[in-house]
């Protein structure tokens, strides 16, 4: 490890605030070498991370934090924050059990105001706190948003400034770090908007013209002398910021700090809602990662001489990569499917359909409430749109899934990824509420694939079903099973027993169905690939209930209201009485870690499987 | 009933292409009366139809309807346009059960090119629309998408226009109907922009300052020309449509044929991504309405020479006003507490509440999203927000709730209206789906009361815990037992034994505990109103389920990860193997109807629930 003198004497923003200009400097270079370090060691998010190394510097520096309040919007830009807050020495166990989150978190620190890992709630959360403060009393607090670019185009970003810009006696900062970038290249207006901000077009445009049209005139010197004192207040145009009632100031170089420091001295001392516009780099600092963003934006351990190097040991393919594949493939098939991603176009498997299809895809930045209301729109025509998007995500877009697709009954293609627990990223992005919160809803087909194959498969199904049809599959990648070439469905509602036993049925649904298999042997139990949570067999648990006198659900999901809960209300239902485990992720929210690992901690490894039904069936 | 001799004769939009300007006219007396009579008969939204009379005539003797596509944000302005595509003779079925819809809906008819309801999706969907027909070649068609100006601080409304505003070769109109008005009076910085439009400051304010500076220059003719010539392309700031990509046309008289028609005809010709901004009254042509929009949004029967006259007869006060009551005694007994609505002042029951405690009182427009974030942040520093929220738009919030508020455990309470099923309204605003997506969720607590002074003392009780909790109840009135005065809770968790009997057990979650009583006597059942749906009473559940063999479950909402489900999971769960029987509203959208009648139809009444009973026990 790299020595990092000053660094490693700063435990605290006081020590920041104590450093004089030369030593900022030195101090921005020392934790941009620490955060190399550190990722690489660690895997992590990188690029952003070294992209604002000079603005964490800078506001620990002039605010006086914790009283003021720092709220990284995403947060996925928060390592030099987590590393100037007293939280160096634990930078190693980022993003592992136990340890550090990648995110900012306010159990972890009292430097965390507030919590972040979902895009665009910045700006909300500020000026709530904002807010309290003037009913507090508290006048002299600051409140500091930090957006990207990608995050500003979130509703709800749209929603927090409208209101904002006309809230009396508060103290908001609104800082923008615009690097041109989300994870997916930006999208959308309001990108191309402030690209003419930053080129300077905006104000200089209509200069020009007027120093054209007065080309002619006479050379009267008052005039002139007039002319130049009231340009600037008078033809420059005010800023859309402005329009919301904002103070905008910028835009700035986000790694100067001799722009950075006198520009929040200054605002420091200013109430009101103040916007400023800074223009950083994602990756500064790091030569591969300015160049290529996107593969450094959230790396696994790395060796930072090297670079990211592409492993060439075989890797088994991962569930995205099935969409991914599938959704090219059923794109040749049907010239109806059109493809919609909010802003993630790399983590959901879409690179390939855009290079294939650029007219079928769509990119509607992060926007998950349009993008589906969106799909609704283009499914009105007969178009065949698959909607692919996180799990956790599609929590933003739940009101427009029941009002806008499945109350039309329209025909939109969930390729919900990322259910289940995600590792890493922890308790924010973990995709274990979807079978409750879906299953609710009327006329709506839910499938879980227990592997690769059946993924695309029940892809196909999905897609072919005519109405509101969902596919929910994990990160990573399962057993292994090849997925065929076709885009043959598997029929909507209809389980498979893997295996036939007797008095115990394990019903299983995802990819948990391979733990279980063991039990299913250790107790001669049926064994069933459910497949589809909604609707269930019918059939086969009538058979099943006949014949068998305990039921074991199990999915990688929450309990409450999930896929085992669907089991028993259809055995009241139906007027059984079967005794009934579920075996699902408990009513908490869990942190992060391996996620195989996190499994087992709550039960849902073979081991733990096998001794939970051994006790249930005994 | 008044004749109407040009509207009776009009029963297809064709029929309103061939009329003449003069008979457009008279078209538009015809229909403001007839909406005006409609409505008075049959109860409905009334302000909002008033002011689009004209707008809609235009619309259908412009277009090339259906072909050409209007979607209506809200929808609670297009009775208009119901009478105008074939459906006059039915508008005395307008919002009663097997009737028309109070809002657009494509089941209904071909003119409904997407059904609406709730706010700020009009421009997604018809975006979507616009998409699509590019796909399949539909060069021509135009798709227009109205909004309201409350509708537009809606954050997907941003999101939609941010995509919008950089799809090449669509055909998309979207028309600004801006009556400064949503149902509650409009808040914001998006309304104060609109209104410095509409005022001309933003237009003539650069001009005056010009003409000022000019005035002691030269007069030299030729520079004074090329001013004139210049000054109106050159000097007017682009407006913030316009920054996002949108051709803005406007602001117009949206009363005005004579403006309407023609700008009308000139935006139909043209491609591309257009904004045509109008300004029209709410209630236009009723001095009543107009005078009082807001008591003229949606009225029961009334007699229209005569206006809305307030009942004289006592009344049962409903929950909302429970609530109101509560909200504002609770604020006089805890400083702490600040009330937020997303533009439902009214509905909410929270009027007094604005007028005693201003200073304390947000409501933030039609922005679901921000308002749970926003009361996350006030809630970080102790305050203790109270969000007052409809079931159905809670939906909106629902990442949310469960990302910035539940995962922090902040102390927010939910008291959330509207929830089971709303009467006229229809599927669009069923409150049904929300004890299945919230039970799900770590952290929170929610309570079901079942009459008006449970409903109190459990705001109490959730506002009084000290985390996320939620209180749900329903429109209207319940048994009428009249609540304390005091603010002190129930405790969390705790269901109460409302009649003692054995073997079957009938556990009421919200309001149907009433109707379920009959059968608790008739099978000497024992009946419980269990108050909280989670945290169930364990302690209870455990003795029920020793000494009961038969389970019913009540509940105003759908079966489906339900409170009745959340009972079975915990019976599985500590090993018992009753019988039980769900009861709740089944796995469809309910459309509009007398709510009880709903119910009724549902099973859900005291004569089905004691025939459901009685074969269950039997």
């Amino acid at each position: 490890m790299t020595n990092f003198p000053l660094l490693e004497c700063t435990n605290d923003p006081a020590d920041v605030r104590a450093l004089s200009r030369e030593q900022l400097g030195q101090l921005t270079q020392e934790l941009r070498g620490f955060i190399l370090e550190s990722v690489a060691q660690t895997g992590g998010h990188l690029s952003s991370n070294l992209g604002t190394v000079e603005l964490t510097v800078a506001l620990h520096h002039v605010f006086n934090t914790p009283d003021d309040k720092i709220i990284w919007d995403v947060g996925h830009q928060s390592y030099g924050h987590k590393i100037l807050t007293g939280r160096r020495e634990q930078m190693h166990s980022l993003r592992q059990l136990g340890g550090l989150s990648g995110f900012p978190k306010r159990s972890e620190s009292v430097y965390d105001a507030f919590g972040t890992a979902h895009s665009s709630t910045s700006i909300s959360a500020a000026l709530g706190m904002a807010a309290a403060a003037r009913h507090l009393g508290l006048k002299h607090r600051q409140h500091i948003a930090i957006i990207g670019d990608g995050a500003l185009t979130g509703g709800m970003a749209f929603e927090a400034m409208n209101n904002a810009g006309v809230t009396d006696d508060i103290n908001l900062l609104v800082i923008l770090n615009d690097n041109d970038m989300s994870i997916s290249p930006p999208v959308g207006a309001m990108n191309r908007y402030l690209a003419k901000l930053l080129s300077g077009d905006f104000v200089n445009n209509t200069r020009d013209k007027l120093k054209k049209l007065l080309k002619g005139a006479p050379p009267v010197l008052e005039f002139a002398k007039r002319f130049e004192e009231h340009t600037k207040g008078m033809f420059v145009p005010a800023t859309m910021f402005e329009e919301f009632g904002f103070n905008y100031i910028g835009p700035i170089n986000g790694h100067d700090l001799d722009s950075l420091l006198p520009t929040l001295e200054n605002l420091k001392n200013r109430g009101g809602v103040q916007f400023l516009h800074i223009i950083t780099k994602k990756g500064q600092g790091y030569k591969l990662a300015e160049d290529d963003p996107i593969m450094y934006h959230g790396p696994s351990t790395f060796n930072p001489q090297q670079g990211i190097v592409a492993s060439t040991a075989p890797k088994k393919i991962t569930f995205t990569q099935v969409f991914g594949q599938w959704v090219c493939d059923m794109a040749a098939a049907d010239s109806r499917l059109v493809a919609i991603t909010p802003a993630m176009r790399e983590g959901s498997g879409l690179v390939e359909f855009e290079a294939q299809y650029p007219q079928r895809y769509f990119d509607v930045g992060i926007a998950e409430q349009h993008s589906a209301t969106f799909a609704a729109g283009l499914a009105c025509d007969g178009l065949k749109p698959v909607l692919a998007i996180y799990s956790t995500f599609l929590q933003r877009a739940y009101d427009q899934v029941i009002h806008d697709i499945a109350l039309q009954n329209l025909d939109v293609t969930f390729a919900i990824d990322r259910a289940g627990l995600v590792g890493a990223d922890g308790a924010t992005h973990a995709g274990v509420y979807d079978i409750a919160y879906m299953r609710c809803i009327p006329n709506i087909v839910i499938a879980t694939p227990s592997d690769e194959a059946e993924t695309r498969a029940l892809l196909s199904s999905a897609y072919q079903f005519n109405g509101p049809a969902a596919v929910r599959y994990p990160r990573g990648s399962g057993t292994g099973a090849v997925p065929a070439t076709d885009v043959q469905p598997l029929p909507v509602g209809q389980a498979k027993v893997v295996r036939q036993g007797e008095r115990v049925a394990i019903l299983a649904f995802g990819t948990l169905l391979h733990p279980a298999a063991l039990s299913a042997e250790q107790h001669n139990a049926t064994l069933v690939d459910m497949r589809w949570v909604k609707p269930l067999d019918g059939v086969l648990l009538a058979q099943l209930a006949q014949t068998h006198t305990h039921f074991v659900t199990i999915e990688d999901s929450a309990k409450q209201g999930g896929a085992g809960s669907a089991v028993g209300e259809w055995l009241a239902a139906h007027g059984y009485t079967a005794k009934i485990l579920n075996l699902g992720l408990p009513d908490q929210f869990i942190d992060q870690g391996d996620y195989m690992a996190l499994y087992a901690a709550h039960g849902l490894d073979e081991k733990s499987i096998a001794s939970t039904i051994a006790t249930f069936v005994a």
